[in-house]
């Protein structure tokens, strides 16, 4: 009987805590002009949102995509996928972004990595140029987080939505929100960049060089001409291993791999090749399925060239910023560790902003800004209160 | 007459401080059988030392090199080369590694990287195979840090040493002294292992593989097959440019290359390549003229199968460690970062041995072991005496 009530619980629980079916559409912009003044014409992109819009379309929260993600950050398309947006454990009713109160607003970017993934809408490389009737490959233009921000900017306008409760991204997702509160000062109330930076430093665009030269490099890419043999799968698989041990603190990564024994091939033959790399690749080429390699050389490029308000001074950019804002780093974070937002936070602090600045802990270094962020919940909810 | 004086002081300084001229001399292994069975013959490898050998042999420190370095510890060659040893700050008269008390003796590892170096004295894939008078290429045996300690154990045995008093290096050399206090556990007597570890993770094994990479897909590799054609240079830069970046931390790092600025080619043209990209393979290109691009790969296997005792369990091997240890990774270092070295003294203390810890403080990282070591200088000489 005992044990009947304690199921029964569970139960109710598990029904509370079920997932939000969320639908995914579609944003068409007829043209779009680049910052470098090159025309994209038409630009799709998907959204999803969670939540209502209240009356006065004042309880908008904009949730911004890192690199390898989309906009599918919270909620499922089905009751049975597999497994919800990735800011699921934040973003819900009740949840730290409560969409009892708001309505939350998530969007793809321009050259989303997962284009061929059904539930993401993008417009990059591997789109077809309706002037040729191919995909552009390369002579799509070189976009920035500036432009992101201007397709969303852009959405949001189509919403008649004028003002943000507050901007949430991680990573490159944290890239978009500070250039939307630099840009919209006005319109942006608070700021949470997670796992994130103002800037780009020297170490971090060679870091992000290393991504692309496996792609640059396979013979298969031929110049970003593949579309019609198919994808140079060798260099994007390994760009995408590379992602996913960049991701990662040594902690979060070593227990998931084998390590080196006696028993080894390695010891026998020079062009053998260790377990866990074979593993690791094998992975990121099943992943690989849903991506494209010219759409990762984009990311990798609107990532190298993010600095705030994308001029020379990203101090000075930082300076323009009004919103309230909280910047998270993970403090295992190796690929984008906290020393970049604690200069970010100090940039705004010398120009007498009040940002705050906490610290996500776990064992999984930079991926712990996406499955470490209920640590941080409360610290979110006060801020957006 | 004052400012006379101190320019006299500072020229008698400078006087007392001229390096040591040191001279490279060749030890010859007739045949040499590896841990994998198989031989080698003849093995060459160079050598020098710094100091007097005292009468009964007592006063030997070995010291061992880092994967890029060379037997080249202290000293110069001649009075006008531009830099000394890697170490000479504290190895020569007076210093941390006092040679008017050591005979200190650093070799040449096989498949050392700078086989095209006049200075260095290896043998490795580009060497002659006597067999067929041709480079050995990929027919050469894999070798392990356990191979590099057996040669460097012969060559000690033709001087008729038999107890060191202390076997320090840096990173790879740190798995040398390591190795050898493991296996002649009663010749050890000291052991200080920098910035090192006395295993690889995997996290480590496969960032190894990403220096390997781009050697392996250059096409102008040709499976080792490249030593009538001119090397893989693309890809042996590109290595090389690799293992830069990641011997170093961001903040030693960022200060030498130039950031991402608004007027660049790279906001126009997708194919177009960070400046601070392009300077470090440069550099690099420079510094490849000397290696040798299988070398780095053999050299790649050796440290990604690198764990005390060469077998499955190296915590057992560390605990028949009897020599007086002291560890100093560099606070900053990314690349064996300070758990490695924290790690393998918690696996001796556990063994009951009472090995010391501390810190190479500093901004450049991995670096911070070989530039700026001055900084323990002390530690290194109380552990000794």
């Amino acid at each position: 009987m005992r044990l009947h009530a304690t199921w029964l619980l569970l139960l109710s629980f598990a029904v509370a805590a079920q997932p939000l079916v969320v639908e995914k559409q579609r944003f068409t912009l007829d043209t779009f002009t680049t910052a470098n003044g090159q025309v994209i014409a038409p630009v799709n992109i998907g959204w999803e949102a969670y939540g209502k819009l209240n009356a006065d379309k004042s309880n908008v929260i904009l949730i911004t995509h890192f690199f390898s993600g989309s906009s599918h950050a919270a909620g499922k398309y089905q009751a049975d996928d597999a497994a919800p947006g990735y800011w699921d454990a934040i973003i819900g009713p009740g949840k730290a972004i409560d969409t009892n109160k708001f309505y939350v607003i998530s969007s793809d970017t321009l050259v989303n990595a997962n284009v061929f993934d059904s539930n993401v809408i993008t417009t990059g490389p591997a789109s077809i140029n309706p002037a040729t009737n191919k995909p552009y490959g390369l002579s799509f233009p070189v976009v920035t987080i500036g432009d992101f921000v201007e397709v969303q900017k852009a959405l949001l306008d189509s919403l008649g939505i004028e003002k943000l409760h507050a901007v949430i991204g991680p990573s490159m997702g944290s890239f978009q929100a500070i250039e939307w509160a630099v840009r919209y000062p006005d319109k942006v109330q608070r700021l949470i960049p997670v796992i994130g930076s103002a800037y780009m430093d020297t170490y971090s665009v060679i870091k992000l060089q290393r991504w692309a030269y496996p792609i640059l490099q396979d013979p298969e890419w031929n110049n970003g001409n593949y579309y019609d043999k198919g994808q140079p799968w060798q260099g994007l698989s390994t760009a995408l291993a590379y992602i996913t041990q960049d991701a990662l603190h040594p902690d979060g990564f070593n227990p998931r791999y084998p390590a080196i024994s006696a028993d080894t091939e390695l010891h026998q033959h020079i062009d053998a090749q260790p377990l866990a790399w074979q593993q690791l690749l094998a992975q990121a080429r099943l992943r690989a399925e849903k991506q494209d390699a010219n759409h990762i050389l984009y990311l990798v490029r609107a990532s190298q060239l993010w600095r705030a308000g994308m001029a020379d001074n990203w101090q000075q950019a930082v300076s323009r910023i009004s919103a309230k804002t909280l910047f998270l780093p993970a403090s295992g974070d190796l690929l984008l560790p906290p020393a970049l937002s604690k200069h970010s936070e100090q940039a705004m602090t010398a120009a007498g902003n009040t940002p705050q600045y906490a610290e996500i802990p776990g064992n999984f270094g930079h991926l712990d800004g996406v499955v470490g962020i209920s640590a941080v919940a409360d610290k979110i909810t006060a801020l957006l209160d």
